[in-house]
């Protein structure tokens, strides 16, 4: 199968990490292409930042939804896009944070999130919410690193996040750990070995369910509240995609 | 006070004819400046369209953000970029659906939300959710009017819209009309005086609350969760907005 | 237009405290006019004080139903009798804890309410679940200073209301803060000023969200929940309000 | 024991019923005392009339405090003043709407409300969310029957409210009946038999929870939001309460 | 009335324990029969457990279910086998756990839960949601006491109770206790007296409320949800469970 | 990859048919391994039959613990003995109602589960509440066709399916299938054909997901709600469980 792997921020250190992540867990049919938006910022960490991304995830998917993949994953913890995305691919899209939840509802009686910036936990306090993870999660954790950093991830950054995973998972009564930026995507298998509880990569953790709905044959239902886009006049950079 | 109307789509007229709206109903020292994004599409009717409304609000509010505005209204039922405008402007920031949303359970027991295209009705739906209107809010009802059709509402328009606020009314056991498009902003007088019950449009709901909030100098804290963005590289079109 | 204030309690020198707040931030066509019931405590600090409130809240609105006021508020934390108004005024009716949440909500990701005796904070809380704040209102906080105190508040006070909303902002992650008391209406401003985030006050918020929905000509529904109270016998000292 | 039976409203004949009702189902050591307030409505039915009720219940748990009953119940669907009591009373308090909704949550997997007039649904409503019912109660349902002419409940009245139950059962998919005022209290048995499944009366729940409670030697804390009222000058007809 | 308490575990001191506490509480015409299931652990900490004491809890239930029984008491704090209980009594089936909460919730605006293996705090969770007391219910707190010290409770471990009820008390701002395992039942007059709130133990609540039920005639439906099992093989050592 | 699946009753034919569909969805190396409890009924319609399904599973995983498997499927849409079977089992245990509800989640906005008896439906329900699919799943429906009916699954069974399918379809406003029992295991490809919305097996959807989890070196964690039981002593039939 071929996986759309969409990055939303425009560091192409990040899309090529992410991707490569990707390709780690990956079945051995599965091609993944990773991507990112023509424009916009470098990382996600706020409100601002997420309305670009998720444009930028709606004009790669649009871009991309005649070349034929089996499946979409959005790789970034605010799952931004991924409603736009499934309007235009023909298989199933997934968020990598809505994916990492999932995941760790099927393995722990309660999870902690481990994030980046402390601002950005707002977002993905809503997201728990919208999915319906308010009891299973129960604490979201800033750490204040920024998302670039993780790009070249080295030891004292690995201690900082297990320290704050070891706190979160004190202070929450949880089991298990959730990581939530994609750029974290390396370092599940090294922080879980330390932790010697299950440490969950949305990233991974996305590529995995893409591969069992493609291989199941299901997907996104065209039929009503995510039907392609109604037909429109489109302005500005993005004239072309009321086509 | 000056405030800021943000149409997130694309249709000039729609522009316009909600900043007519919003003058009808502002107080004598408030002065409405509407406008509308560079870019998207003319109306905003599922989540792709939705995906690049919000980036427009964002780019709007961004290149605002020096005018002086003492509000900003966001003028689509959706909510689009009212957090992202939220960590740009100096003022508070009010979206239509929210208002409305505020305006209605300050008034009754329960109300009914009457939109246009029912596949935008999740879209409300996960707002009611978001903002804790789940209890007051008994219904959300397409009426399959698509949201340019109302730039020139005739009388059967609004017959359509009374005959299914009426079917809202019974099915919901509700007392209020909620109206879920900001194009419908001129017609909620009309249908109110037919129905014999409140009628809430958005537009008016949050030209009102915002001059309130800014009577009482209340406006966004920029000190967590809806601080500034942070700075780093944007690239394409948006590459000036990192500054 | 004509705004009736209602003190639940029947404390006087609170009663033009709240109707003085009032008049600063009304707008100048807005004639406020504040009241009290003819019986009850002189604070309410509980529920058998709002019992009594609620009803003196009844028999103001009851009495002052002919009187063509355009709208009500209710200042008093607890919002008692409000429900009962809303059956007998013509116009919109606000209780100040209502229009504080609604406000707050409107500006923050979360906020704290710090209130007065630490026994009136499950009173608040149920009122947070009633209109649907539970995500947004992150803690509410007692000080235990009682309510009569708040009519001289000197200095002292005003630190200790600033100390407890600095530990509820950090133990809450809050980012404003609601007062959770009427009597303390002149005070936002100076803590505002100190605290660096927003400071609701319900009276001020209630007064500006009723002319707002006055403005707009948005009443009460009187056509199922608030209907005028069925006629029916009345005995005792209430017995003229059956009619 | 000494069960202290309050009637909210001031209809004699009805205080003289749920009195004997009560009497029907107490165990053989338990006194029944039914009172009513001084003041206020015939009957309850509406948010006007239930602030008066919930006074009248202050009132009356006011003066029997020292009287050294055991247990008190609030005899009105509405539990008005019930709060209120538990401040003064120095035994359990218990609602009749609370006793019958513990007593069906008990019981069955989901049931139904069949009340009085329709605009009373919403108090009901109310209480099932503050007390955590909102999942075993499936429907609330008003008939439009006069609480005073239960009075001289009739055949056809009977027969009303069992087809009002068949409906509610049926389209609730529950599997019992909780009579939604206290007028009904002598006619659980006859519906019961009619309609097959449990019907549940709360007066007389009210009363058999009491005497379960009461034998356990649980009463309502005092220590903290049920302490008993803060000492405070009062004034009016109801200068006397605030020793 | 012939009252049926099941013991979900094999200990027979235990259950002999729990029969003689039962037994203090009833009222005079009370005929309490304790029984055991004939396999399974002989205490119940977590869900392999309570798996086999479910079916235990079925099993004698089925046994039992042609002896006249008038109502059946599961004391176990996980409620195990309750609801397969339901389908076979004639009479109504209460657990310990959803008595003590019901009993709890009619005396405080707040209570905690203080249990034994904070393994168990996960299922006490999942009941006190299931049921609908998240509001009501406070905090759940472990000791890590082995259900089987209980059985020979001397002073210490009362002492260790009451400082764990204690720091309950005080962590989760609550008013009352409810002690979260059957083996628990003999020691909350002692723990009441010391800590001056209600402590509410599970066996004794709930031998009141089902004496209360059956006193009103009220049982489980058999419509539906509760119907009798359906015929159908049943195999091993349950084979004849299915006639 | 070695899979058990455990089918909770002891339909040997039903056994044979679920782990033949499971085979149809593994992976190349996945290899599957059917099993059923030693006791029991035939089929699983109940609450009674419920709690002897999950001691089933919770034996059957106790048996196998030692045999090196890497992840576990309970195949009966009650999710009997899961928790149970956690506990026991070293990799992941998966409950197939918990994996379609995720599944579905990931595909739609909302979806309906389509059952066999109508009674079963509480289960599911309390399932869904549970997990946190409230918002998704937008009703239950039960079909009353008797489980071990759909062994020989004709033409007819599969119209009634479709019609069942297509009602829910329509009076839920979903646009995704669950099929709420492991026996219409072989049937999702068939509906979903005829219906033209996802339909989702919750055995297929467990297998893949247990896949997915195992790839990912993803367990149950060990460390605290689902700890290994506690030693103590077993009696009965299951003596040697203690060990």
């Amino acid at each position: 199968m071929r996986l759309l792997l969409l990055n939303p921020n425009t560091s192409a250190a990040m899309t090529a990490a992410i991707g490569a992540a990707a390709r780690e867990v990956a079945a051995p049919g599965t091609e993944i292409v990773a991507r990112q938006p023509s424009f916009g910022p470098a990382s996600i960490e706020g409100h601002f930042d997420d309305a670009f991304g998720a444009a930028g995830v709606a004009e790669q998917a649009r871009l991309a939804a005649g070349e034929g993949f089996d499946a979409t994953v959005v790789a970034c913890f605010g799952d931004p896009g991924v409603d736009a995305a499934r309007e235009v691919m023909a298989g199933p899209v997934l968020g990598v944070a809505e994916a990492a939840f999932h995941a760790a509802a099927m393995l722990a009686t309660g999870f902690s999130v481990v994030t980046t910036m402390t601002r950005t936990c707002v977002i993905a306090e809503r997201l728990v919410q919208r999915y319906g993870f308010e009891r299973v999660c129960r604490g979201i954790h800033g750490t204040d690193i920024p998302v670039l950093d993780l790009e070249a991830a080295g030891e004292a950054l690995v201690d900082t996040l297990e320290a704050a995973a070891r706190r979160a998972l004190a202070a929450d009564r949880s089991e298990a750990v959730v990581l939530g930026c994609a750029g974290m995507a390396g370092l599940a298998g090294t922080l879980q070995a330390r932790l010697g509880v299950p440490v969950v990569d949305g990233v991974a953790a996305a590529v995995k369910f893409a591969e069992a709905l493609a291989a199941l044959g299901l997907k996104t239902p065209k039929t009503g509240d995510y039907a392609s886009p109604r037909s429109k006049p489109w302005a500005g950079w993005a004239a072309g995609f009321g086509a």
